[in-house]
């Protein structure tokens, strides 16, 4: 019998997300057994209002283009289902319109929040004795997913930030004088992020100098007894530092600055950790200059230098999941499973959603440095197969030509 | 007769400096005039101190490898000489270097204060009979250059930013919630790489919406009243603004944040426009969030995603530089001659070095809306040929490798 499916996309955007929702699409469009392919905007939250749009006759080119259009074609949310045991009113306006359309599969593209969601709603689907398939696709940039080797949108946000880094360090390179370059990376409560800009350290110049993760407690008096010795070894240094390092007692970095400056228009400031620690070594430059550099979202949706390897995983993540659910999976996450460094070797798996959900995956310890402010050899070994290979974007007119699929039409 | 050639950089990094540097090492390699290829490492400031390099026997690859590597490769300065009628000593000190290396030829690659380098240099060697014979080659990311349709390294800022914003712009579009984003591109006195965010306006989410200049007066609560009236038309907007907008006074917009605020060090902050800009419109955005981004350096160091038109412009005006010197030519720069848009044609000439020193070329006003929050059709069509053409950067192990090259071995 023919039954429907339905895709929505949940949390922050990545650069690969599209992807695994091309995936998805092309894998419905290839199956006979499912009939029309319908998509949420702005993932469950849309759905419960059913803002719903029906992909099943989109032009080919335009879902083509989705595998390498950066963000969230579909839009996103963030939001967490209450527990149904205590609140059914949005499960059964949920499952009032998974049944108006005749759903049959139901696959959420997220992070840690929306394998919650997944695992949620599956367990309600059990509960009411609905046979519909609840499946979810793994993103998010930050790489902390519990039970898969890595994520989609990390090898993405890898290699954009080891490129960028070697350009910046070249940057900072260009005038015969002392320069210290701190540049803060996504990350809050996990370093796989600045942990991957060791991977710049190949180019000539030979940033990062220092790394700090949030896996590791966090003084700015060793932060800056660590920069003084750089500096007696090179004239110009690169810091990396996560947005989410930690003090002995727990607090955030950036929250030292937070609260104590109102700008002209009487708002609280809330300073980023790398304009705290610039701050900090300003008067240790003399005659030099302190580069404080956030990097901004263009770390989660720089289609433009992408990892060809996360496109291509991403992408099969997304495929799988229909053919996993085709075959009766419900309530599962499909994970990646590497199996080899060298030569690299990666293949799709399932594992239980519940397991998943409000989980972290951390930086091992044992990948930071006994000094803490640089990552070893097995973090390399790790990242390095992540962001392989480019993405022939389309271009056209000298610019990228990325899918018209979007929320806002 | 054989002669020796030297080569310097100066002023700020581009993304095609080098490009132009590589240009300029090919011609002198073919040349049979020309015997060893020296450079100075940080510009005419290192010329002066002797602090040369011999480039004549470097790795045929690494040579090769510079047409793509971002940054200054030879290190740069930014210094003027003084005049020589008031202080002929930096002169004397630069010719005796030039005749312990038996220097004929000497190209300076670098923007406006550059070329006032280039040509007190070669009216010096005039005065004293010298027939040394001294050029310049081009580069600003500003465009600002006098007598030269545009200059290298404009191209590929022009193309990251607008592909940057089309990545930004659809980041910000994610959740269903109202978003305004604001822009920082660099341009102190000259707006065309604000301009040139206008490419990025085919994409569907059609960012920006509004773009403000240097060229035209800027006035907060004109910016607060755009700001209102694109939101009464769209939920999620983007508005781009040079570094360098000024008030009816004349007072650059950036500087009303200095000296109001101290940070927890004791050092006077120095706000960017678009915090500025962004505090002022915070309060009118209820439920949704006003984003600030300023490119950083990344904007004129970007080689991995740098415009084809561009390298090869920025390696033909060192190559030609070259063969113009040859052939006789002292104290020119090379120019590049727009003779047609449609299908766009370019070819170099030359201009006498003192008609290009010390001025600034600005984005003509007629390009500018009426309004003041846009531009033209005829800055479109300006702009759009420059960002053609992608660049084969070399990768190695998923990140570009670029040539070891650098000032700091």
């Amino acid at each position: 019998m023919y039954k429907n499916c339905i895709i929505a996309q949940s949390g922050g955007p990545t650069t690969v997300i599209n992807s695994s929702l091309c995936g998805v699409i092309k894998a419905a469009m290839e199956s006979s057994q499912i009939h029309r392919i319908y998509a949420a905007n702005y993932g469950v939250q849309g759905l419960m209002k059913g803002n719903i749009i029906d992909l099943t006759d989109v032009y080919m080119e335009e879902v083509e283009l989705l595998k390498c259009t950066p963000a969230s074609a579909l839009g996103s949310c963030r939001y967490m289902l209450k527990n149904w045991e205590d609140s059914r009113e949005e499960y059964e306006r949920i499952f009032r319109i998974f049944e108006q359309y005749e759903i049959g599969y139901f696959f959420y593209i997220g992070g840690n929040d929306s394998m919650d969601t997944v695992d949620k709603l599956s367990r309600y689907a059990e509960h009411i004795n609905s046979d519909i398939r609840i499946m979810g696709v793994p993103k998010t940039i930050d790489n902390d997913l519990y039970g898969t080797d890595h994520t989609p949108g990390f090898g993405s946000a890898a290699k954009y930030i080891a490129a960028s880094i070697m350009e910046i360090a070249r940057d900072g390179a260009t005038y015969d004088k002392p320069v210290v370059n701190i540049i803060e990376v996504m990350g809050r409560n996990a370093g796989w992020l600045a942990a991957a800009s060791v991977l710049a350290k190949k180019d000539v110049i030979g940033a990062p100098d220092l790394i700090y993760l949030p896996e590791r407690e966090f003084s700015i008096e060793k932060f800056i007894s660590d920069v003084e010795k750089c500096r007696r070894e090179k004239k110009q240094i690169t810091v990396v530092v996560s947005e989410g390092v930690k003090d002995s007692n727990g607090i955030y970095i950036a929250e030292y600055n937070s609260g104590k400056e109102v700008d002209a228009f009487g708002h609280i400031k809330m300073g980023g950790v790398a304009g705290i620690l610039g701050d900090a070594v300003k008067d240790m430059i003399p005659g030099g200059r302190v580069k404080t550099i956030e990097f901004n979202v263009l770390q989660r949706c720089a289609m433009h230098f992408a990892s060809g390897t996360d496109v291509e995983e991403a992408y099969r993540c997304g495929y799988d999941a229909v053919n996993y659910a085709l075959k009766g999976e419900t309530g599962k996450m499909v994970i990646l499973q590497r199996t080899s460094d060298k030569p690299y070797i990666c293949s799709t798996g399932l594992l239980d959603v519940s397991e998943v959900a409000n989980r972290e995956k951390k930086v091992p310890l044992s990948w930071i440095t006994p000094e803490g402010n640089f990552v070893t050899q097995e973090a390399i070994e790790y990242i390095q197969p992540l962001v392989m290979g480019e993405v022939d974007i389309r271009i056209e007119d000298g610019l990228p030509r990325y899918s018209m699929i979007s929320p806002i039409i």
